[in-house]
């Protein structure tokens, strides 16, 4: 059905050399250890799970006209639009379809990361080892999600008695869950697979902690409002996209070892185009209050809300620019330029994205070439596994969510509230009066508000 | 200087035994993979860092008229008590010198798992990573510890100018030192060891979310009051213990594989010790304010205070025992009985403490196992490493946590003014007009206070 390539036989020239070259300065293990290593590690590639080029049929043959080099670029074209159209549609489709899909997303990375470790640790026969990765999945799920609605809409989810419960002991049913699945893991335990059971033990976490805790930044980051979302999402597929374009028209010095078609050209030229995209997405997006105002519930209208009136980040504000830049601002006749100070915002995001971001690929496929898979996964045509294409997108979540919480949400009287609302009444008295007696001794209290 | 010991000379006999009963119901690799296998897996374990029972020499020339394992018996005794010592100095040095303990523990207990990773992947000659293990554990700490400090001490940081940066940027600074650290490995990465540099990568991380967030969570029992850390760490010490002198005098039946010395009748009698321990500690402890005091900063002193008005969980209360102890409270004359409702919290702490406590020791032992160490180190003579001691610490350190989220600290007002006061006046000021209204609205103003 489909054809398997490893990477080992396409690469194996080259990685001669290079071993030879750098054998002198790093040399620790015996011969002995070495040869036996060596052979190990190829014979766990053998049983890995390899990518595959599989295309649709009907493509393959109208396609078979054009050289590899064309044919695949072509594909991997086309499945880029039909990508970045069903992320439209999805933005189209709202907060809770994107929720959906990040769920989804994450899933499935999850399943192909593990998959590796199953076919490296190779534990196909060791009862329980599927089901607890899984397990702790839905434990860890459990856990970040519920933390996130309580966090959001703790107020109406208060209200409704026996979810109450479920609010109130959230980290204690969590904990619990986790402890089954740990006690479940030491009691799986069997003699001759330790080191592999611990082993795979450790990479479930390691790929929860990649995977899930990303996605429960990435939910957070939509409540922010969808513009916190869909901007640097939009950053790092036009920064791949657009290192990819570079490097292919122009490539010619290479970047870094670890990817050998990665090239300085593509990385600059991504950079460039990515930091101007950011900047013209983010001034057409601020106009939408769909895309800018966070997702809150609302006491008065009882259901969730995506209405405001935007906040400062998004309305017109006159800037003087630099001393350095006045002689470019003659040029086009101006003084001063207009525009929402979240443009300046996503500068920091695009340079983020464009300067840190390829190090999280770099990072997959350094990951890919220690264990010697082409890909994480085959889902894609011309992408690979969904891993393959959302490598950088967890890096990029986690800074935004850093940066929204140290650069933006530092004024929160609103989540405060929030949170005093959530007490018993009298405990909001206790507070109401404890907070008027400091105001009235700082002597704020006779400021006008 | 001291001699080695090697758990699979020891076990060898019973190993095979074992793996032949074994491999007919789990059996899928090739047989050239798992020769290959346990080659490589034996030649790992020459290398690893062997614990030593290495004694104090005056300890060893008093002691040579007894059996070995009598004589094991006495050094464990003598360095338990040390310990336990150590311990009371500690609680009687106060919340900073227990902090600074817990500091020690951590980087030790960490040094000990990444030494245990490095002989693993024996990548002594590799540039770069012992830096960068310990350059994660920094930013980690610097993470956490931070996060809690801001917590605790917001407010009195905030008034100190330069301080104030540090603590609104707080994420953003640690998740740059983080994006530091993650590019420096992926630069640092070199052809040959790519398997065994992630392998690494990995286990540092585990090592770090087992021994840092754990840390950064007993910190916070702490700041709830001494009682919170004082308890569950004795209990896990007598647990260990007991269930050390009930196997030793009455153990028979094995309880589980992977540990072969604990016995049923170990896990039984440490069980009850731990709860009638557990509740005679926590009637002691509950009478001493320094003890049960929450750790915060006061305003009106502008110091820390252990001073407090204890709450209700540490004042004696009438309790009416269920019908079934009723017959029992025959016996001792009475048909009520006073004690702290701590004493009720301490039950559910000592059941946990004995039930599940006992599997962070299993998976411990198991891990030993995996990678055929016999200790973690050999810091105390006559129980190894310092993991060997603080394995079961761990789990209960969250447990604690969690608890004490989940069950005690459900009413924070003074939490939630804290957060308040660390807004800007005109904020806090919306606040409280904000709350003023929602309550007029919904009638609470009214209410007596």
């Amino acid at each position: 059905m489909s054809e398997l390539r490893h990477r080992r036989g396409e690469g194996d020239g080259n990685d001669k050399a290079e071993t030879a070259g750098e054998s002198d300065h790093v040399d620790v293990d015996s011969e002995e250890e070495k040869v036996l290593e060596e052979k190990y590690v190829d014979e766990l590639a053998k049983n890995l799970p390899q990518g595959t080029d599989k295309t649709p049929e009907i493509l393959d043959s109208a396609l078979s006209g054009l050289s590899s080099r064309w044919r695949n670029w072509v594909i991997r074209g086309i499945f880029t639009w039909l990508m970045i159209g069903a992320f439209c549609l999805l933005i189209y489709g709202g907060p809770l379809a994107l929720m959906i899909t990040v769920l989804c997303v994450q899933v499935k990375c999850f399943e192909e990361i593990i998959n590796i470790g199953y076919a490296v640790y190779r534990v196909h026969g060791l009862p329980w080892f599927r089901s607890l990765s899984w397990y702790f999945l839905l434990t860890s799920n459990y856990f970040f999600y519920g933390e996130n609605l309580i966090d959001y809409f703790g107020v109406v989810i208060n209200r409704t008695d026996y979810l109450h419960f479920l609010v109130t002991y959230h980290r204690f049913i969590s904990f619990s869950l986790y402890c089954v699945g740990f006690v479940w893991f030491v009691l799986s335990l069997v003699k001759r697979y330790y080191m592999r059971q611990f082993s795979l033990f450790a990479w479930t976490h390691v790929a929860l902690l990649i995977v899930v805790t990303q996605s429960y930044l990435i939910i957070q980051n939509i409540f922010e409002g969808l513009i916190w979302f869909i901007v640097p999402v939009s950053m790092i597929i036009c920064n791949d996209v657009m290192a990819y374009v570079f490097g292919f028209f122009f490539g010619k010095t290479p970047l870094i070892k670890l990817s050998p078609k990665k090239t300085w050209e593509g990385f600059i030229g991504g950079g460039i185009s990515t930091v101007i995209f950011g900047l013209v997405l983010s001034y057409l997006m601020s106009q939408y209050p769909y895309l800018v105002c966070p997702i809150e519930y609302s006491d008065s209208l009882g259901r969730m809300t995506m209405e405001c009136e935007p906040s400062t980040l998004f309305r017109l504000h006159e800037y003087t620019p630099p001393q350095f830049l006045q002689p470019l601002m003659k040029i086009f006749g101006r003084e001063k330029i207009t525009m929402y100070p979240f443009m300046i915002h996503s500068l920091a995001l695009s340079i983020f994205s464009s300067v840190i971001g390829p190090f999280g690929g770099f990072f997959a496929s350094g990951f890919k070439r220690a264990f010697k898979i082409k890909d994480f996964g085959d889902v894609i045509p011309g992408h690979g596994g969904i891993m393959d294409r959302f490598d950088c997108q967890f890096l990029m979540a986690t800074f935004v969510n850093v940066y929204i919480t140290s650069f933006i949400r530092t004024a929160t009287p609103q989540k405060l509230l929030q949170q005093v609302y959530n007490l018993k009444p009298e405990q909001q008295l206790q507070l109401f009066y404890a907070l008027k007696e400091s105001l009235e001794n700082r002597n704020i209290l006779n400021m006008v508000p």
